[in-house]
C-alpha cells in the first residue's frame, strides 16, 4: 500500500481521486493553488456523488510541495496544459522510491514525467469519470469512477497490481492495461472525434454529434483514423471495440466532453494531448490522418479566437 | 446580340451584370421581390465602382415575370438556395430560342436548369466579383467584374462568343471555357477551402486563414481534394494552378467570401452547390475527400445552429 501520497492538481478529478484514497485510510496531501484560502477557512475538502455527500475534515491543503514533502506516490491530475509546471513542482515530492502517476489525458506527459524523473518511477492511468469542480475543494461526480492503471514503457509489476487493489479497496473500480499506451490510444478512439467534433461543430453537446447523421458518419471516421495510427504503432483495436466505444455515447445523453466544458469556460483546452500530439505520432509512423488534421487545425484557431 | 434580357435574382451579382448590359444599350429587365417599392419610389438602379456611380433611370424593375414576358435571354442570378422557385419563375420569360445563363455558384445549378427547360437552352457563367447590395437596388463592386462563359455539356458555340462580345462592349471582360464543367471546378479550388475554412475557423476573414500556418496548410490539402475528385472526373487541374489560386489570396487582405458574409448575416448559405455536390460527384468517381466531407458536415451544422 501506497500510504503517504501527494496529489499534484487539484481539480475536479485530483480531488475525488485524493478523497477516495484518502478516505480509505492512506494519508493524502493535496497541492492547492486558487482555492487554498477557501478551502482552509471551510476546513474540509467534499465530495458529492449518488451516494451522498462526503467530506474530509481537517482538509489536508498545502500551497507547496515543500510543504508537503517526500511522498510514497505523487499524483499528477494538472490539466497538462500545465506541465511546464512539473520540473519545479515535483522534485520536492520525490524520495528515492517514489512513484508518479499521471491522470493526465491523451499522449505526452507519461514521457515527459519520465524524461523528468527517470522512467522507472512512472505510471500513467486512465480517468473514465465524469466529473466536475462545482466550487473550491468541492467536487461533483456523475457517473463511472473507474481508472485504468499501467506501467510507463514496461508490463505490469507488483506495484501496479498493489495500486490497483489500493483504489479498488477505497471504492474505484480500477483496471490494468498490460500496454499502457495501448490504454491511451483506446481512450483516444472517444475523445479525439467527440471532444473534438463538440467544439469544432459549434459548442454543441454529445447528443447533437450523435443526432446528426454527417457528424456521426464523421465521428466513426476520425475513430477509423484513430484505428490506423494506432495499428502503425503495433496497437490493434478492432472494429467491434471502436463500435462499443460509440455505442455507449447516445445513452450519455447530451454528454459535455472536458474539453467542450473548457472551451466553453474559456479555459485552456488540452489540445496537443488529445489532438496534436497522436496526428504527430500518426503521421510519423506513416499513417494518413486528413481528418484529424483538419480538426486539429480548426480547434487550435477556434480556441486561439477566444482570447 | 441578345437584345431583350431579364434579370431573375437582384442581387448584388444580378443588378450588377444587368446595369452593365443595360448601360451597353441592351433592354434589361429586372425582377425584384424585397426591394422592389424602393426602387420604384427612387425610380432608379445605382451602381457604386471605383469609376463612380452610375444610375440607370427610369429602373426598368418588375415584380413578376409575367410582366416581363418572354426575352432572348435570361440571366439567372439567384442565390442558388432559391433554386426550388425555377420551375414557377421562368416559364413567363421563355420563347423558343430564349437562352438561359445561369451566373450561380458551384455544382448543379446547370443540371437543373437543363432539366427543366431543355439542354440546348442553357449556358453557364461564373462570376469573378467582389460586389455587394448597399441598399435597395444599389451595388457596389470593389474589384473584379470578369466572367467566363461557357455551354453547358457542349464546347462554345457562336452565341457563347456573341455573348461574351456583347459582355465586353458592355466593359466587362469576358473569357470563354471550352468546358464549362472544368470552369466549375477551377472556381471551386478557391470556393471550397476559402468559404468553407472562413465559416468553420469561427467566422474569419482570409487573411487570418493565410496567416495560421495549420490552415494555411489545410487549404492546399483541400484543394488538393478538389483536384483529385477533378481529375477522376476527366478535368485536370495542374499543380501550378492551385498555386496560382492560392497566391492571389494574401493580396486579398482581410477579404470576406460571400458564404461568409451570408453565413454572418443570418442568411442562407450555398452549402449544396459548393461543397455537397463536389462531395457526392467526388466519391461517386472513386476520388477519396475526407477533409471536404468533414467540412462539409461542419459547415451543415453551423449553419443549421444560428436558426
Amino acid at each position: 500500500m501506497f500510504k503517504k501520497i501527494a496529489i499534484v492538481g487539484s481539480g475536479a478529478i485530483g480531488i475525488f481521486y485524493g478523497m477516495r484514497l484518502a478516505l480509505a485510510g492512506a494519508e493524502v496531501r493535496f497541492l492547492l493553488h486558487r482555492d487554498l484560502a477557501a478551502v482552509r477557512e471551510r476546513g474540509s475538502l467534499i465530495l458529492r456523488t449518488e451516494g451522498g455527500t462526503t467530506e474530509l475534515r481537517p482538509a489536508p491543503v498545502f500551497g507547496s510541495t515543500a510543504e508537503i514533502g517526500p511522498v510514497d506516490l505523487v499524483i499528477v491530475t494538472l490539466k497538462s496544459t500545465g506541465n511546464a509546471e512539473l520540473p519545479r513542482l515535483l522534485p520536492p515530492l520525490l524520495g528515492r522510491h517514489t512513484a508518479i502517476l499521471t491522470l493526465q489525458n491523451g499522449l505526452g506527459s507519461d514521457e515527459m514525467l519520465a524524461r523528468l524523473f527517470g522512467p522507472e518511477r512512472i505510471l500513467g492511468g486512465l480517468a473514465y469519470i465524469a466529473s466536475t469542480r462545482t466550487g473550491p475543494g468541492e467536487v461533483t461526480c456523475y457517473q463511472s469512477e473507474a481508472i485504468t492503471l499501467g506501467e510507463f514503457g514496461r508490463r505490469p509489476a507488483a506495484r501496479t497490481r498493489e495500486l490497483a487493489e489500493q483504489f479498488t479497496q477505497a471504492g474505484v473500480p480500477t483496471g490494468i492495461a498490460e500496454n499502457l499506451e495501448q490504454a491511451r490510444w483506446e481512450k483516444l478512439i472517444w475523445n479525439v472525434p467527440f471532444n473534438g467534433l463538440a467544439i469544432a461543430a459549434g459548442g454543441v453537446a454529445t447528443d447533437v454529434l450523435c443526432a446528426d447523421p454527417r457528424l456521426r458518419a464523421e465521428v466513426r471516421h476520425l475513430m477509423r483514423e484513430i484505428q490506423a495510427a494506432a495499428a502503425r504503432l503495433g496497437h490493434i483495436l478492432t472494429d467491434d471495440f471502436l463500435q462499443k466505444r460509440y455505442d455507449i455515447t447516445p445513452p450519455m445523453g447530451a454528454y459535455r466532453p472536458s474539453s467542450l466544458v473548457d472551451y466553453l469556460a474559456g479555459r485552456e483546452v488540452e489540445i496537443e494531448p488529445i489532438w496534436g500530439e497522436p496526428l504527430r505520432r500518426g503521421e510519423a509512423a506513416g499513417a494518413a490522418l486528413p481528418r484529424l488534421s483538419l480538426l486539429y487545425a480548426l480547434i487550435g484557431r477556434l480556441v486561439a479566437a477566444r482570447k
